[in-house]
């Protein structure tokens, strides 16, 4: 039998009693290790991290929570490769899609510890400016952001098992409000060896951060008014949290990221070199991580007349993809992370393929150094829509995400036709924007920021410098309206705001005076 | 039969095809107008509202809809005697009283006028500074807030048929978002009027502001991703709407604000100044309308060895209020809003005395020019519990809330244990601090402010200008955590950030240039 990992909570390792949950390597088909969660003390779990690790964080000012943060980075930093090895074998990533979870996560955790020092040795949040509430100045509105006394419980998706935690945790622990996370099973191991790490070098507080493998059965039951639930998956499962009674009866706060159709849309008119960033951004996006990023392109919005050409220099792209087992120098692209989602890719090609015809065939490609009937690989598929009235027919392809190397070409009638097309999407969490003239491509950005949290602006000048469609980058909002999930993770300090709580303090002067931070 | 009052939708007045629910004088018990919304085409109302009305509003600048409040607000203010009339027959309130309603309204609504103003001709508003997102700064991110491209549906309590509406009117109209109210049955003949003065005046875009009597039945099946839902009521209620596939599956946004159980805290070795301003305003509060106010105070914490000397300041304070019939000059409180709220108030008082005593007993107040068989009339009364263990012990006391002229002195052992029992509410609207040290009060805010959505102090300076526990200044959130449902309104203009959405925008500064507003 593989190796049980334990379960860090209330303050010590504790193994399940069950049997297990085996992961798998995805490419080479064998058993890795075992989770398992049954016969935890949840109530005691959830307990000692809301008043030990709460109370611990709560006692230290933003500053030395920034540091903590560092101390973290360090230690993580310090075992990287051994995170490598673990992506490559529990997540079928080649190098570069490992960097992109591994290496994602720790700069976020590093831009985080930065930004934190710069709140300095305060414990409570300043918002905005105290407004006087009638003639007489004495008596004021002073609105301040505290940390929610509660605990933080993270449901996490199977893609990011390393990035995953840390945007989040990043500014959690900032906040000064304790973890826990429940990574998917798939690839719980990076998160429970990452967090097996930090808990070792004893750079957190007893009771910050805990880690739960195996079943999310009855962690919800614990939640508490002031606790806070952030959960990144399917629509299915967001809707079973919003209906819970944690989320629906006691108020708990949640964040979620779920499902999405993200768009690139090339401008009408576009030069031939903005045609070209569309081309080399579609081809890199889906093939990334195997297309498993929930910021993934999934449909490319392009005139009607240019379909054709565009269609052919994707494809000529894709075809040089190689596919196959990460650990094969040759291999560009890896596995699937499961089975479960090889088959759910294919059910949704095959469902997708109702409505849109296939430009290039993912199948057509030879797996390398990987056993077909064993290995999760898929190549990459570029589907198209024939013309500007089968992109409004094709309803599918708004609404069905395949989550792996696949995208749809839509072709559009005009500028107005394309962000409607895009708007199909009912909320994303990102749209990526390619043309040259500015004044355009900021009126285009600005009609498609209420149906998605970020809009990713490439025109030639920034061809070279921008950070990428799908890079969630800790700047910037993540997160999307509607069938996205409604969440906002990110975007520098307003991350902070979820783990906060704002209040308003009327009073006299006298008693507001000694909120405000000392001047520096 | 009774006048049967038109709903207006659709840009339309349609009167429902029932038999309609009656609205009654809560003092004669006379029937004063029927609501009915049977047969509406609910599709075309929430169609027209987020086409023609959202269309015309986000073509207007901030300022030109904060011109559009201050027009709505004139005409408001000139059938403001009609609003006084309907106020004392259908919610039974003293003109004091109605004033919290109606002046209330008419003054939030002037507030966000003027706030508008000074957003000046933009359509958009830029949220926080740029942010470079590499070495080069060509390539930055900048966050935005854009309109929400659907309808604000409001689904209103009975206490506060005016101001329930405005305080919420206002930052979605200034926002660029489109309105459809459904008032609680009891009282809907304030808001219905209201919303009639306006249409009539013509100063809204056609679709802007839309009103439902009646029943609530269907209107949430008609919410789409970018719609926003506000509700104001029972916790019972917010959970069925949280759990609605509007909410739960399409994450239509919600803001929900729910029973609470507010308190005033007396500071430990408070100042005889203090304690005076302490049991006025807890006489004030617990017989505003009636003590018909999500905000007003429930639980009155005091030192234990002062408890018997402060129930007595009380109590003579609210032997003092003569109840009945609001048109005799000489009652100072009205009614309450319906039999149904008599009987609720009656069952919540019998429950709170199984576990506290009476300290001042409402039935002993005969009622002035009101039939006790007839009117929705009750005396306050004032509950205590005997001592800082009953404090603890007491649960229904710090988890019912009874929604009349009632409050419970809850003695306390020191500084510590007041914190941890205003925190037994579970989150709460507001708290009230009396005292007269700067330092502690600002230091036991901030203990509060995490369960809280507002804290207001009372210090002796401030004795005769604060503007009182209970109500709501637009310059300061209103709602809070947990129990009280979580949500957030109000605040200055951060209520704007309800009916945006936010987005980061990242691209070339090239492009990020014509976003920031001309400089003015």
């Amino acid at each position: 039998m593989t190796e049980l990992l334990s379960n860090y909570v209330a303050g010590r390792w504790q193994a399940g009693t069950g049997a297990g949950s085996a992961l798998f390597d995805p490419v080479l088909g064998t058993e890795l290790v075992r989770v398992d969660a049954t016969g935890l003390d949840l109530a005691a779990a959830f307990a000692f991290a809301r008043d030990s690790g709460g109370g611990a964080l709560r006692a230290m000012s933003y500053k030395q929570r920034a540091d903590m943060l560092a101390a973290v980075g360090q230690v993580l930093q310090s075992q990287r490769e051994a995170y490598y090895e673990i992506a490559t074998a529990n997540s079928g990533t080649v190098k570069n899609d490992s960097a992109v979870d591994i290496d994602g996560g720790l700069f976020t955790l590093g831009h985080y510890a930065r930004l934190g020092q710069g709140l300095g040795e305060q414990r409570h949040l300043i918002d905005g400016d105290s407004a006087r509430l009638g003639k007489d100045p004495l008596f004021q509105s002073q609105h301040v952001q505290v940390p929610t006394r509660g605990v933080a419980l993270f449901i996490n998706a199977f893609n990011f098992p390393s990035w995953g935690l840390w945007e989040k945790a990043a500014p959690a622990l900032l906040s000064g409000v304790p973890v826990i996370v429940k990574p998917a099973t798939a690839t719980a191991w990076l998160t429970q060896r990452m967090v097996q790490d930090v808990v070792n070098a004893g750079v957190l507080p007893a009771g910050s951060l805990s880690v739960i493998c195996g079943s999310s059965n009855g962690l919800l039951d614990q939640l508490q008014p002031f606790d806070v639930l952030s959960f990144t998956g399917s629509a299915e499962t967001a809707e079973l949290i919003r209906s819970h009674p944690a989320v629906a009866r006691r108020s708990v706060r949640v964040n979620i990221e779920a499902d999405s159709l993200n768009s690139a849309l090339l401008m009408p008119g576009a030069s031939a070199e903005a045609v070209d960033l569309l081309v080399k951004e579609v081809a890199r996006e889906m093939t990334v991580k195997s297309g498993q990023k929930c910021t993934a392109i999934r449909r490319v919005l392009v005139p009607e007349a240019q379909a054709a050409q565009i269609a052919q220099a994707i494809s000529a792209r894709l075809a040089k993809t190689s596919v196959g087992n990460p650990r094969n120098e040759s291999v560009r692209m890896g596995a699937l992370v499961s089975r479960a989602q090889l088959q759910s890719v294919q059910e949704g090609l095959a469902l997708l393929k109702t409505q849109a015809q296939v430009l290039h065939d993912g199948a057509s490609h030879a797996l390398v150094d990987a056993d077909p009937s064993v290995a999760c690989c898929v190549g990459p598929t570029l589907l198209g829509l024939k013309d500007a009235a089968a992109s409004d027919a094709a309803g599918v392809v708004h609404e069905h995400e395949v989550f792996g190397p696949v995208a749809t070409l839509v072709p559009y009638r005009d500028g107005a036709h394309a962000l409607a097309l895009a708007r199909r999407g009912q909320g994303s969490l990102v749209a990526s924007l390619y043309g040259s003239e500015p004044g355009e491509l900021a009126r285009a950005a600005l009609e498609l920021a209420d149906s998605h949290g970020r809009v990713h602006v490439i025109s030639p000048d920034v061809g070279a410098l921008h950070t990428g469609h799908g890079n969630v980058m800790p700047q910037s909002l993540h997160g999307g309206p509607g069938r996205a999930g409604g969440g906002e993770e990110l975007g520098g300090l307003r991350a902070l705001g979820f783990y906060h709580r704002r209040a308003a303090i009327q009073a006299s002067t006298a008693v507001l005076e000694p909120l405000k931070p000392a001047a520096t």
